[in-house]
């Protein structure tokens, strides 16, 4: 077994790989976060973050997972009893919607097959039907770390408009975030939700918000109640570079290396690679004579790609095989896809030898596992990389 | 000026300084949080984490400050509209109390002068007009990190049972746990609020709460909207090693090892030497002819001092002086003692010669600021620590 | 370009990557070389790091590189005008002839192709017809870092034992240490040299010598000046657990962690890895239609493999694309082999998944550089990665 | 005890107290020491290292320790046989000497009571009386380590201009390099002997030669035997960004970055802040009634003092105490000084606070061992740190 020789390969899509670079960042002395070297950290911090998001309106930075951030997002604009749209996308789509009733509201949940994308004719439909603006916000996943699938937002924003509805657009882009090019200013979404762990390349442990205009006029009159994930005190804090209570001042030491590194890199180049990292995974994939997951083109995800194996395959059994003879993780299928799906993270701080060393630990994985798959598989990927 | 070279004396009352070895153990590469490496990390913390709170009982981890463990204990066991008894023992407690009641809860806020703990008396007299047990939880902060003052839980407790009540006891231990002795179950505590940043020696990030079965057994009924911080899912997933959204993996690599070093040194040890430093800067204090904030012996703070100064004397020009001069940061007086009080942190990870460092600069802050101090304070505060 | 997102690929056959476990351990604060904590370690070293040199007896570390530790083996025992048997089996052996030549030294020097190890039935000639005993040292390569090529140290043991010749017999295992077979004692060698940045996993900055007891009574005697180099006073330090002059000390803490890597893997374990990796890497040259430099099957190195272009190709040039392209470093071919051939180095701490990535961008390099290869190299190193 | 909690006081004249930010350099990964990313250090590192040294000229790095530096001074510029002057100023002039005998040179030893430095006047003296110039080198210590005495090295210079002596000047600067004023250039030396670990705030594993053109036109013919220490490769291959054998790559990331923050406070600032220390640390020697080992005020080293006790005690007993007590290291007294004095470093990342602390700790731990002392040393202490 050479298991404990060499670096574990991190592949599942998220949390990624921290650069070293980041995780010494994270290592520096802690400070006062009342002091003026952090106050420097905090107001730096403020302004750097915002392309990230494609945003120029604030960001609210958390102490907390990206479900805390979700959870933001509801209480800020949200009142008990509100409606609000959801699609179900995959798993994490249905524990939002799970999260929202928990809360207090009532959720219209749009079924789906997990295989494809919020159906932007649908939103136009269900809106167009609410001739009273029940509706009181359109609850979207961008990329559903589930399947695999991201959904085209201006598509959902353009049907919004289109109804001329005031809903509000909220966005979970926990898994695109850094990785698949999102603008939440341009495409007109009023939360965006965000956390470290992934196209950020930092540890788990920061959650953000990115809120439009409209979205912070309601915050005041919101009724669910709020009091830790309440903007207002925390961005009236930050106008001086302070927090209303204790920040993770490390993981910001963190998120400040990380913005470096995209900013090094640059946001066109960083999509780019994870653009082409996802085209040499599904050659990959088809190569071996499998199936993407992702049923649309239009909606392939850059950041992870789900595998579909036939019934009489466990995919947690080749998952097992993979860790225990290659000391590489992957991604499990979760809820209604345990064990007939894996995937592949291929976000973050990744290059493409990396990529090539997992996409050859899948394939070996496969074959012990005594799936049938075509080697020049991994030859398809190969050609992709190479050919720029 | 020499502010730049050596080691930034980092002597607030939290965060505290962070050790080397937890600083190395959080710079550890991120793992999958649903893997079998996690889950022998997260199973062993879920036992090692229970000695800080003396318990046997459960104790949930959050990502998130010490803020949103207030805010969990509370969401997990009261309803809207519940009344709740509390004490203005300073600006935490303040605090505490407008997080109640922005989620809906009803305070009695018993008013304080901020120099002294909870008066077990007032309990007692309290819950004891209370005939109807419509109080449905005391709150009570066991050490004040505005003022420097420990509150006698022990003694809440008896009165609490004298009045034969059955009001939950819920107690903020933010800058008391790891630092003072401190006992959630012998002293009948129903949930205990913690924090990482200050006697466990961690960056900032990790929020506790210790349950008590009583109050475990209220969360299904406790009709405050919660969800992120709900306890349940998370007991569930912990059984196994795991968490229902993704925890702050680095902060708990750094957990870890901050276990390792209490366990090394002893949780006694660590609070008589908490304790013994206590009693060194006060001995400072008295022998430079300053006053103590808090005035009663039974509650001096071993993990903080607060200094008074007389009303001729602005305690952040103190401050200011001492971070330019001596590259030390020491805390601020907050809320109504702003400008009246400095604070001096003695919590974490510290020894003899960092606090008489420590005490050094602050005898000579105070002289250039033109407080007039008698210069033997030092040698009172290096009797009590020669002396063992 | 994607070159810098994502780890450097460094596959150079030396310095290897060091695993995060070391690089943190070095990271430690630097102590006193004086104190009872240094003490500790040194004695913990000294012990522990007997077995990767298969030996019982003394071994010396010298704040140096491995070119130092070459400079020891012959000042300790050698004499101005002494006569050593060495062998031109590539770059590395004839930069220690050229060391020795500029000590003082005769050196007998048996041309070589690069593409062999020592010949024993050469070295049993040499010494045959030297019937005066005028050669003090044999002096071999275990394992050429220039060519990969690993010369046989038992066979050249019997042919001086045959010989029935007292010459003292020095080998260098920079490039084997930690990766390939060796035993010291069992062989009986005289000195072994030793490096940090290889099998070691270290960054470079340490040198070692393993010393036989013939070895160690020539030093009092043996007439070449030396000072820093002098066994005698470190050995009688290290007996306390000191050394004469201050050790290279956070190199140590990261000599115990990689110590500790190679025991929780098993030595055995170790070289059976580099074994696999290494006829992995003969699988896709071969696989390629190209020729890898070691002609002697038996002779094959575990911890590198150089590959022979021909003429036509420049095998530099290979190198900078690769570079370029996947961020990947290889070796170059050194002396006269500039140009002719690249090294893939396969030692250290590497698991199969960064292998089957470095081999990967190696064919795609090398297709990018317009060399004539077959695609289907790389499934024949995945063949054998997966056979186990 | 706490002697466990918190950081160690290291405050031995080094190894020094290493800053977070080097030590995190140095945690970086090991890169290719033949690729482009490591000449562009080297080539940075090698302007960069020159003001330090106060030279323009060229600063050979060795992967050894400060010995290793005094070593190649000898081999690169003398003879087997050549006669060098020396001066017993303390124990490491003393060990030089051994050196250079051991190496085959003659030394001319001029005693001394190791309070005292280079007397210019018997410089002058000896030379004059060498009318054949057989007299190849004069060798000083600039700050003897043992006993806190800096030899006027100006002083020394012009004694052998005055003699109008070809003789080469050889200065030790390991203990005042990056603490005390000093100029290769201005004051005509030939041949600069540095380390890592003292001034320059790094671990141990690094040698320096600076080296004016007299010397270096030396070393072609100097017939030392020299591999390993030979400047002419060294310069050579480093003119391109390399070296002839692998660099210490970790320990050179650590130069940068202690080049950096030397930049950073201004080396002029540096040496005041050394010097005020030092004049604090007299202050508080004077002040317990105790006698600093130097006898010449002029002669005062700003990197250390040695403290002197009466035949009374052990100086070792106080360092015991000290170091179980408080958990802080002092120097021991060293050769004929063993238990007679013991040394308090106050050199490399320092600030007045460790530095109030450090004389707190000496304070207590004399009095715990019974040496008469007056309690106001600390506060004469404190008087001049407090004047800024």
């Amino acid at each position: 077994m050479t298991a404990h020789s060499g670096r574990h390969f991190l592949q599942i899509p998220g949390p990624t790989n921290v650069p070293d670079r980041v995780l010494r960042a994270i290592a520096q002395p802690t400070i006062d976060h009342r002091g003026p070297d952090f106050a420097e950290l905090a107001l730096d911090l403020r302004e750097r973050v915002k392309p990230v998001f494609g945003t120029g309106g604030p960001v609210v930075i958390y102490p907390s997972s990206g479900t805390g951030a979700w959870e933001a997002a509801l209480v800020n604009t949200l009142s008990p009893g509100d409606r609000v749209l959801a699609f179900e996308t995959g798993h994490f789509a249905s524990l939002w919607r799970d999260m929202a009733q928990r809360l207090g509201l009532v959720v219209d949940f749009v079924p789906g097959d997990w295989r494809r994308g919020v159906d932007a004719a649908v939103v136009a439909e269900r809106l167009a039907a609410d001739k009273g603006h029940g509706i009181a916000a359109v609850m979207v996943v961008h990329n559903e770390t589930s399947t695999g699938v991201t959904s085209r937002i201006p598509e959902i924003r353009a049907a919004i408009d289109e109804a001329d509805h005031p809903a509000l657009l909220l966005v979970d882009t926990i898994s695109s975030l850094g990785s698949i090019d999102y603008r939440h200013d341009d495409w007109g979404v009023d939360v965006t939700v965000g956390c470290s762990q992934k196209g950020l390349m930092l540890p788990p442990g920061l959650g953000f918000n990115a809120i439009s205009d409209k979205a912070l006029a309601l915050a005041p009159t919101a009724r669910l109640a709020k009091s830790y994930w309440d903007w207002t005190p925390i961005l009236d804090a930050n106008e001086h570079g302070f927090y209303p209570y204790t920040p993770a001042t490390n993981l910001l030491y963190g998120l400040r290396e990380a913005l470096q590194l995209l900013e090094e890199e640059g946001l066109r180049n960083v999509f780019a690679r994870h653009s082409r990292h996802a085209a040499a995974t599904r050659a990959a994939v088809r190569g071996w004579g499998l199936e993407v997951l992702c049923v649309n083109e239009r909606e392939y995800s850059s950041s992870l790609t789900a595998v579909l194996l036939g019934a009489e395959h466990d995919a947690d059994k080749v998952r097992r095989i993979i860790l225990d003879r290659f000391d590489m993780s992957l991604g499990t299928g979760l809820g209604k896809l345990s064990g007939r799906v894996f995937r592949i993270g291929h976000l973050g701080d990744l290059n493409d030898l990396t990529l090539a060393g997992t996409l050859s630990g899948v394939q070996m994985g496969l074959e012990l596992a005594g799936v049938n798959v075509d080697p020049n598989g991994l030859q398809a990927a190969l050609s992709v990389l190479r050919a720029e």
